[in-house]
């Protein structure tokens, strides 16, 4: 099979490269064509120079291509999504502008105006695990926030399963390259290391793309989510421990069963039976799920790690293209973390 | 007022050292002597290069003190409390030995058998801010753990004042230096820098001795509480995230004029408006506390900080030495901290 | 005696803030005025959180004081100086603008006019190891940089005593800290971070400071001089690495006692046996300095370390406005390391 | 063309498990065995859980395969190297039992007596850039140590080509898991996290390494060499800052040329224009190497950068692999930096 041509637009983020980085060790498509405003005309390995063998310009303009991510900032992506269709090129939005289906709660939290709203029930919200069938019939698919991915993935076997009281609690620690690459005082190293903080205390963003979500695997009914975010001193990984309230007697291995059972074909999923830590997914599209009971709360406890950049970022993307392409889901993102 | 001579049992971990430091420079009393068997017959400046200044020789056995700090392990630390007392030697035990009222709970978390129950009932559990009086009278004070420490000032005026229900979560994250100077895997640089991660899920052994006081300040009512503590990669610095359910309707600015209130001639803890880092507190004796409500689901949030070292270990036992000299509370402890 | 009124002009920065740090805890001097001009109007505990026991407010102009530490950014600086003298108010420079006694090497190396070029054979280098008596009788210190307190303090006693030939390498490594508040890419966490880099390859600004005091203690011979910084993922400490060929056959026995014998009554100067570490100053005032003798090659290898903030910035500082007040040298200074 | 059976001995450090990361991702290989003593009879991800989805046990011994790679300790490595050979299967020699050619060095350096000298002569210092043709034929290759793989490629070209003189200081520095994964104080998280210090300052074991090499690159002259280690907290990574006197007047430019047609045709040594970080290297078997001349003093400054675990590793030795199997070189290794 021919490689298909997909290009990169807004190259210059995290995400972004990241994205650059594992298509051109990608062995079913070929990375033609990467864009940025800010960096047009320069090499991407001017930019970004552990990406010296990539003999790619930074254009202003996005190239010939198949299929394209915009990785553009919010409001921004969708105007580039809506060129990109209007040529037939499918899409993986990397921008938060089109996972929330609600028009008016998505104004609300990312307080613009929604350049292209009659595409929201077009999207797909690009969470392989739940939505594989529709992701891969997509022209334009959604890829989730790194918090949601982590959160949503350890929760839902409990909750499409009915295990747990729909009213949640997820405390989440991310590396701090979940910031992005804009400065800021607060990832300022001297300000950010040695240092753990909670944030967005008045509501994240990341909160209604993962209610949503749960209230999808609830079949409809409202979930009642309390979600906390943590600035961890390190640059990449993301841990997500959920708290929620059992709805029946379960035994541990029960529980483990049943995630088990609803993971038992996920590539990238891993239930594991000893407390999970970031560093063992450093790099890799890996997530993994550890769900214990609280012995004596009654309580389901449920820790989930990725790193933010790739499950929770570029290799979800990729994943998403693989299905959308018709490439087996997998290819390009077999590399295992690099530990330590 | 001529300087108290005081000791230190056991200088050779973290605890034990930052006691010596704040120590040395405590107007009000003189450090004489300081233990260690495997470092016996060492200067402490030859173990620990930054105490040169100090010229004290590191002793088999305790010297001629009117008040000594115990640093040894459980168990261990319950003997030379004992000693200690039969010299008319007041203590302040850093282990967890004279935490727990209930001798089979100690029993059952620590897995030794108590060689001191007798002692239970009078030795005062050592948090300056709940339980000053008796501190001030006692010969035995049982200084907190960090853990209970940064979660009991986070949840104590929510639970005296009645605003929670009494099923609470505590999410607490800690620097490495809160797992000890002995060498394990999971401490190991390699290892647990870039890395973040859940532990002690099936029960850590602070949870009890959170439970314990919670209980004390619920009056009595059972409490019900899940705790899960991680570790974050950086040397100092704690955070605890509590979540509770509120029990009545109350606005954001009458939590923290009761918070305020609470602590209103507290010289160590700080009510703050802004969500607090650790890195405020680093090499301080101040605990910094923001309560807020998550105005979706109507429940408490309190966020928390200490110096793990300091709030968490040997500044409140010194802050607990001046109660029981009789000297202002705050001598020695007014450094602030180590910014950035 | 009476505490002696004192200001920091532009206390925004690092260096600027911990002056208000130590400022606040020296028994010797009021801190009564703190400028600052994007801040002004703020108290300084809204916008550094760690100092909110200080009540005082970033004022837009100096208030009445009779010593100041001006920590604007070099040019500006030197303004602020003028003014300060014309009103006999004594003057701390922490910028570059009175180190360098060239008014042509400044220019060169950085690209401004000189804004008061008559006062630089007045002002003193602010190093007390070396210039004691000159500083206690100046109206105008100019504090060193970080990397030539370090530098200079690791050779002095081999070049005053001829020990070396003037042919030197300085491999130096700093925390980011050293780099300052202000936002750049490569002191963003998830730049510098997992990351080690030499920089300014073409020459750094401290070197030309470096080379003149080592030619004053070279009683005005010629210093060839190779300086190399590098960025070091951690917060504070800095760590020079000095070679230089012996001219003489000596002992390593020998090259210490003439280290401390040179270093005999210095407060803050330590000769160690063992290799230092820059954990062992953080937060304190301390330079501990190591010489040996490479065998095989009959080098000269001295490696040094300060809290680049504290020795290297702040603390210094604070060193030199004891001598000048007439102050013990160590008062408000005698804070061990805060370890670990 | 059929993958070859290989095997790890010793799987169970740092560079042991990620050899069999890299080797579960080559294509022309099949890992089939490995050996760790203590962790025997145990799954490989159980003891690494990054490694979940290899299905291999951990064994006592060697199973049947063509080349093993021995990552035991120094002095047991050598007798796995004779069962090995004694057997036919072809050896890469992580530990440095094989790299120096002088028995009496080795045993100098390492203490123990050498318990096969016989086959010094034979083994191939395993430097592809250097020695390529040999190691093609080799049974045995001994594969550089970390600091000698980042210092002999700075200093290669400027030393083959008679540019400097052959009194050279290499002043590295290094990633924490350098050290190994055995438990020490000095790698004790908080022990070695927000530190900097210089280590085996009387001589480190690599220095008679780098030096050997460095003297066959310079025609057998004596090369006079210090070298100073410096341990750096982050987890990989490796810098190397050479210095040494230009024995002829160049130019930048020349220089610049020399060393880009020294390594024109190198699949893994970058020279850059830029002075290298260590993060552009992490996780890749990239070198970058920059050149330049200290304007001031007429010195060659060569810094070079690795990931220390990678290139100066396991990268490392699955390219020798690659020669030696009559593989393309690159095979397995074209993972770019994963940054940030």
């Amino acid at each position: 099979m021919e490689p298909v041509n997909v290009g990169v637009i807004n190259v210059t983020g995290y995400i972004g490269v990241d994205l650059a980085r594992l298509l051109h060790q990608h062995p079913g498509v070929n990375l033609v064509s990467v864009t940025g405003r800010s960096a047009a005309g320069q090499k991407l390995g001017e930019v970004f120079p552990h990406m010296a063998e990539v003999d790619l310009m930074i254009e202003p303009d996005l190239g010939d291509v198949e299929l394209a991510f915009s990785a553009l900032p919010h409001g921004a992506s969708a105007q580039s999504v809506v060129e990109c269709l209007e040529e037939d090129i499918k899409v993986i939005d990397i921008s938060a502008d089109f996972r929330l289906k609600d028009v008016d709660e998505y104004q609300q939290w990312y307080e613009v105006t929604h350049p292209a709203p009659e595409l929201l029930s077009e999207a797909v919200f690009g969470s392989p695990e739940l939505n594989r069938a529709e992701i891969a019939g997509a022209r334009l698919v959604a890829n989730p926030g790194c918090y949601p991915t982590c959160s949503i993935l350890a929760l839902a076997p409990a909750i499409r399963e009915e295990l747990v009281d729909l009213d949640i609690i997820i405390d989440s620690k991310s590396g701090v390259s979940g910031a992005g690459r804009s400065l800021k005082l607060n990832t300022h190293f001297a300000e950010a290391n040695e240092n753990v903080s909670a944030y967005a205390l008045g509501g994240h963003r990341h909160m209604p793309e993962i209610r949503q979500e749960l209230q999808v695997l609830a079949g409809g009914q409202s979930v009642s989510l309390t979600f906390v975010p943590h600035l961890i001193p390190m640059t990449r990984g993301m841990l997500s421990s959920c708290y929620a309230r059992l709805r029946k007697r379960v035994t541990l291995g029960e529980v483990r069963e049943l995630y088990r059972e609803f993971y038992r074909d996920e590539p990238f999923v891993r239930v594991v039976d000893t407390a999970p830590q970031t560093k063992q997914t450093l790099g890799s599209n890996f997530c993994l799920i550890h769900p214990v009971i609280d012995p004596r709360t009654e309580r389901l406890i449920v820790i989930s790690c990725i790193d933010n950049l790739v499950k929770g970022g570029a290799g979800q993307a990729i994943q998403n293209m693989n299905l959308m392409l018709g490439l087996p889901e997998t290819t390009g993102l077999d590399g295992l973390a690099v530990y330590p």
